[in-house]
């Protein structure tokens, strides 16, 4: 079993990777992109994917990637609590710049703005390269997991900078098998609209209303067209081979233009 | 008149400031939450932000600026057309490095991949610090509007990168003025549920539909807490004082936890 995972080693995605699947062969990709392609062409047999964050919210690159899966399905999920800590080789007051991936930055823009208001802050690709050039200087400072300390050889400046203590992400595993239904799932969608959307929206909740089926979430995204078009991201409780799930859908291919659907998988759990 | 904008001269913001109000002044600021500061304390009159593009979605810090705001609101909006260019000083072949603003690289991702698959891609803080960067070496290769490249004295290597030619920004108008009903507004609320949305979200969608007020947009952005806790947003045809909007406002109230309105206002134009 190969899964591919967006690296480097010591990413957060390291870990939600690690504890996807015990014993099986990590594959570290570059971007979210390879790991879309490397599931589809039987390069890994899984790919693990952030999707959602509880602070920064979706990650729209995912969720684009989503709509270009042809044999690949969303296999499963699971809810990783993140820590953010400040990496370095000095003390607090010696950092004049903090490199971190932009979500991480984002995720503790509360603490810098009154911790490290002076402190130029620098995106990189990853929490991974920020470790490495915290390493280059004491006045360098990376936003990362405490195992990247480990794994870098840093210090943990400064623990548990997130602006919220409750920061979770939701990852995603792709994969090309079918998934049976467990008794407790959760199906993914996503759909436009041939015009405008108003009425139509309404009338695609309402068919999960009148049945009594769970929303999870709901996301717009852009068509990629004019402003004002939209696909719009549905996860429901319930496995789309459930009758009642199959009428709902049946009923809701009636009223969209593009309809797809990602996956039912199992409702995860916290890792 | 002080209009408030997110510099550098030369941004896609600079150029939407300017033609939002001819002969006014132009303040540059450093982020989007210094505008929003700067409107609220009354240091500007008036404030430009980028919230949506038709490529990348929602411009999130924006989105989650609006909860802060007490005495502004959303007084206008308009569409901004985008076009992307390569500048830098040397030739396509010579370009290693592409340095830009996060969302215009996200923008052009399909050209870089195809045109320039080996050029390490560089974020920086806005287009025009990846024009000074460009000035710096001819192996640098900035994305930017072609004004940045009159402002900063360099070539268009390649126009009209963009992904899609279709690529607009809309951005809005904030301040302290209450707008009147002009028989053509648009307005924009946000709320968040008690309890689990699912059919609380529907309840929301059939005030609307029941009097055959038009949606222009809905998205959903985290809460901050847990996962699965989201704050909604729509926009919508019609004027918070017209007495058949201020009705839908009273009954959505009465089904929502936290409700805000941020403004209402004319429908934009192209710019």
């Amino acid at each position: 079993m190969i899964i591919g995972y967006l690296g480097p080693e010591g990413s957060y995605s390291y870990e939600a990777a690690l504890s996807c699947c015990r014993g099986a062969d990590l594959r570290k990709l570059n971007t979210f992109r390879e790991i879309f392609n490397a599931v589809e062409a039987g390069i890994v047999d899984k790919g693990v994917l952030p999707i959602e964050n509880s602070t920064e919210g979706a990650v729209t690159q995912v969720m684009d990637g989503l709509l270009s899966m042809h044999r690949a399905t969303i296999e499963g999920e699971m809810i990783q609590q993140i820590q953010h800590n400040i990496l370095g080789k000095g003390r607090l007051a010696d950092i004049k710049y903090i490199y971190s991936h932009p979500q991480a930055i984002e995720q503790c823009r509360e603490f810098l703005h009154h911790q490290l208001p002076e402190a130029i802050l620098k995106s990189c690709s990853s929490t991974s390269e920020a470790c490495k050039i915290a390493l280059e200087d004491s006045s360098y400072g990376a936003i990362a997991s405490s195992s990247a300390a480990n794994i870098h050889g840093l210090n943990i400046i400064k623990a548990d900078v997130q602006d919220n203590l409750m920061n979770q992400t939701r990852f995603i595993v792709i994969g090309r098998e079918d998934t049976s239904p467990s008794g407790n799932d959760k199906t993914s969608i996503a759909f436009s609209f041939f015009d405008d959307f108003p009425g139509s929206l309404f009338q695609v909740l309402r068919e999960f209303a009148e049945v009594d089926i769970n929303l999870t979430r709901i996301e717009s995204r852009p068509a990629k067209a004019e402003l004002g078009r939209y696909i719009f991201y549905i996860d429901f409780k319930g496995h789309y081979r459930e009758p009642e799930v199959a009428r709902v859908i049946e009923n809701i291919k009636g009223i969209t233009n593009k309809f797809l659907i990602f996956g039912s998988y199992p409702i995860g759990a916290n890792i």
